[in-house]
């Protein structure tokens, strides 16, 4: 019988509970009885030990709930090799969980700094299946992750409610939506939702071109201007600065969050009143849409089949509608950015949507 | 054949389209052949005589879309009487308008001052049928407004999805909803999201308390604390002070919204990583819930009733689940806050919800 | 300390789980301790003495669930008067399970026929408190009961969804809903959802004023019609039998349910094409919205004060927004059925709705 | 300036707004000003010259609508080759259509057999850009069809407020969902909403082992046993029919639904209580979901792409997350079928679906 460990890493999303249960209900039908170990948030359980045994019944109707029954917390690769405040070596505090529970092999649902961690524990020599967990979509060599359809979702929600009652006043609505490094959440949910001007981390922005955007639509009689801001949309000006001098710039800003930021800018530029909304967390929280229960419940499977025929060190992806894997080295660290030239940004420059490039 | 003005004014809802849909069904099958003159962006539309002729047509497929096909726009009273710009006395304008188009009679869908325009308006002679439109619920003499459940169930849908992201951290979250004045939507959505904490303007806090409250829940092993915040919540410290000094120290302050600076106040007494989530005005926005695609239906077609009767001056209410009529003089002016006192609110108590005081 | 029994009793409905939350939470604050003993599969399990002893951590994240904890089932009063296949007398059983926990307070979430029994008990000399549960809204006494508002919501979404693919092409539409006695939720979702004509029992139906009104809106050039029928609806011609021989006839009925029955006669009369809707068990599932949650939290909460109070032999109920209560022995049997005078009907056929009556 | 037709055939789905809003979007950025003609109700208004000059206003905030503002209608292939009751050709009738608007391209959005009539006009010398629509997604040739995930979503909704309701009570419940020769909707809902049993029409069912699986959970201890089944799923022992012998067999079936046969034949050999879910044409119906617009919008704009090329004869299509191209007579008249080998089959079997095969 085999004993496998489970944790999930990173900020949470929707479809983490989908993707166990798409695990453990694979192992019943191939493997039969297994034992399951849950490690309680994240990387943090299995360098303190702190885990759960699981049966079955724990993952029973979980296919449509929000957040992670084992919990989860942020570690970043960069922590785990330096020792705690007790000087504690957490690599070797995983590997020592591991060979006490005398795992046969651990599944980890994580975003990029947690499928970094996973392949250093290969490296290790622990046997790893990982999963491709984020919202932010984010993840090198798959081309979709669970978790994303559902934030788009709900930022797309977000954008609809704006949109009706924009239209009943007249004026500018920025909704600012999660994504630091990448916009592929606001790049979905602005052409899903008919933003009219999408700002992302990968294309910085000239603040007078947005202007000039908003301005076209008033003079083309348009009622309002809706903007799909990601969280770290910068612009042209900031994007030559120094990391440092980024961060010394942002320090000084008057307003938290670039929403606010651009609100300000907007309204001393063009007079319109310009209103923010933030759905925040929202975005990661909630019910999956059935298309990540769909992928979350298949690369849960895949998995499972992984498991069964002890074919370790891999990260399932998707791959068009297929699940298939890549080896774990190839894949942990490199993220996956819109670059200005792929097909769906032209697309939506196509219809009319302008990035402020 | 009688002459309809309608005109739709205050911030927009999710129902005002339901409604004047009703109306106009109303005076269908009430009156036969009507005509119908709407007033575009409010009051504005009425003063400066913009107005467009509407069919049946206009008002089929509207049941369900939000914002208003009417447009409007913000005009608060104490503005009607003085002159604009060009010095036009708006009030007299507003009767020219009327009596050019010949109108039978005029149907204001408003907020709280809105209704105080609408009987100025009904003092100078004028015929008025008005309907008590608002999220905030503030309307003196009914008990609903339409668009306040709507606003409550988007409310609701974010707490929600904050619960299951915050069950899966260790965290506080702030959630900042709709009410300056008035604390209905905070206080509706709280009970129905599970919020631990409500914090809203009639019932100032002790930041004190709030602490309590949330390290209370630690203590007893509670993973995550919300707290949902309307807008206007306030400080019993602050609710002390003039509102000249209120003003200058909302001026100074340096978090541009409360949330944000409660998020500061309780990082910092708790050690806690607390987040902030503003659905701003996706509260106003989307489809109305069929309940008050129910009540805007039954008021607007009462609204055709009075005017097939000719029965003028009045503000339609709901009283329980009838719909009937207040004198416009009699309500025009007045809020309706909550009371620390209500049932909802002991109740609210008796759930173990704080509320700060 | 307090010993209490619960118990959920008929058809299942969506804020189940948030009524009992809202009881066990007011107990804790109000009583501290308690020792809550949950019956399963409703009455059944007060006879056979099947429970669970349940703490507060069973009650927590349920505000928002479907169905009930506990389970149900259907237990028709006339039944209970009867001894059960073994010769077991369910009242004098369920007297003895009742004092063999040492209960000081039995609390019952059902509707018509469970409050029946409910004062039954309490005739017998338990102390009840009862709880107005039921999509049906058909509980005499209550303005509302907790998962009506649900069940409009689920079936005014099915009626939106239909409304723009009936648009699309040029057809009839029946939208099947529940209801076997009472029209409420046909009524109320059939004006929410724009439906234009509405079948349900107490106004039972001419099929030629039916088959009229969808030719009018042909006439007008109206693309489709659609009708919101309960399952309880019924012809006049029907409604004059008796209860045997109505049976006999629908034994001999082609089709199961009325739905299909009226598709097929409004194709043979105006050669349109007809499609049937049904989304059935859908209306009682899922999450409540937030009107009921919050209801629901209030209703429960009220029932831990009067038990705090030892005021036993009460239904709560809802009047306009407050709660209250009435004894049991006045509610207990009977039914609220719509009136065809009531304002809302007349309202609705002054939104021009055919009732076909 | 170019002058282009568009219309929308066959069954009508959630998106078809969405891509013609992305088709003159596209045009209005890459071509500037351009006529568009609407035909009125699919083939018949090419057919009968029923049509109508739209502005680029007709296409403003259709993103989010369901139905198609041009109507459709089903017209068969084989019909279009036989002339209408009055003598009328209608292949010629549509090239005349096409000639005396002098148009410069025709673009069809339209699922399998309108698919065939493009590639017929194609053949006859029309300029041809099609579009792949249909909730079946069974058009062959392309990932994935817009219209798809919408009505995945809708059905997957349905079972989850089956889920709720099933749980409390002990009952099996059939969802019977659209798919008469495919099963894709079926299959994919069924795995995002936890079915236990899924009956699609490419892996007839037997019986008995239906009965078994419903009995194998039962003696698991669960409470109830959910079934997705589409409308064309078919028995073993009917799939060796011919196609005449089996609509001999259904024209004397008792029950007009497979759902209820099944329901019927369930009841007897299980004695449990069986309930029915059809939620029809709701699956067509309402907005379509983010995933829909987006795909809609890209293939949309880069209908307007091949245009402003003239680059005819092409079928737009999904290939993994990339939009491309494949010529109309490689892909006319071929269905894309769920294979009982399909990696997605094989993992649902292992998730512990039973397909009953």
């Amino acid at each position: 019988m085999k004993r496998i460990g489970m944790l999930t890493s990173g900020g949470d999303c929707q479809s983490l509970n989908a993707t166990m249960r798409g695990v453990v209900k694979g192992l019943n039908v191939l493997e039969g009885n297994v034992e399951i170990y849950g490690f309680i948030d994240g990387y943090k359980g299995l360098i303190y030990g702190n885990y759960k045994r699981l049966t079955s019944q724990d993952f029973s109707g979980i296919l449509t709930t929000g957040g992670t029954i084992l919990g989860t917390s942020r570690q970043p690769f960069k922590l785990m090799r330096t020792p705690d405040e007790n000087g504690l070596d957490k690599v070797e505090a995983m590997k020592a969980t591991y060979r006490y529970l005398d795992l046969d092999c651990l599944v980890i649902l994580g975003g990029n700094g947690s499928q970094k961690t996973a392949n250093l524990l290969r490296e290790e020599g622990l046997n790893i299946v990982s999963l491709p967990k984020t919202i932010d979509n984010d993840l090198w060599g798959t081309d979709m992750t669970f978790g994303f359809q559902s934030a788009v979702d709900i930022a797309t929600q977000t954008i609809d409610r704006i949109h009706t009652t924009a239209a009943s006043h007249n004026r500018v609505f920025i909704v600012e939506l999660m994504g630091h490094k990448v916009g592929w959440v606001t790049l979905h949910a602005g052409i899903a939702g008919g933003a009219d001007i999408i700002l992302i981390p990968e294309i910085p922005y000239d603040l007078r071109h947005v202007i000039e955007a908003i301005k076209r639509r008033n003079e083309h009689g348009k009622q309002f201007t809706i903007l799909a801001v990601a969280e770290g949309a910068i612009s042209k000006e900031d994007a030559q600065l120094s990391k440092k001098q980024y961060k010394a710039k942002l320090a000084k800003r008057k307003y938290s969050t670039v929403g606010y930021e651009l609100a300000s800018q907007i309204e001393k530029a063009t007079g319109q009143e310009v209103r923010v909304t933030i759905p925040g967390h929202t975005q990661r929280g909630g019910s999956p849409v059935p298309f990540d229960r769909v992928i979350s419940s298949r690369l849960g499977v895949a998995a499972a089949e992984l498991i069964a025929k002890e074919d370790y060190g891999k990260l399932l992806i998707m791959k068009g509608y297929d699940v298939t894997t890549l080896p774990l080295e190839k894949t942990a660290g490199k993220l996956k950015y819109v670059s200005p030239d792929d097909q769906i940004v032209l697309q939506a420059k196509h219809l009319g949507i302008s990035f402020g490039d």
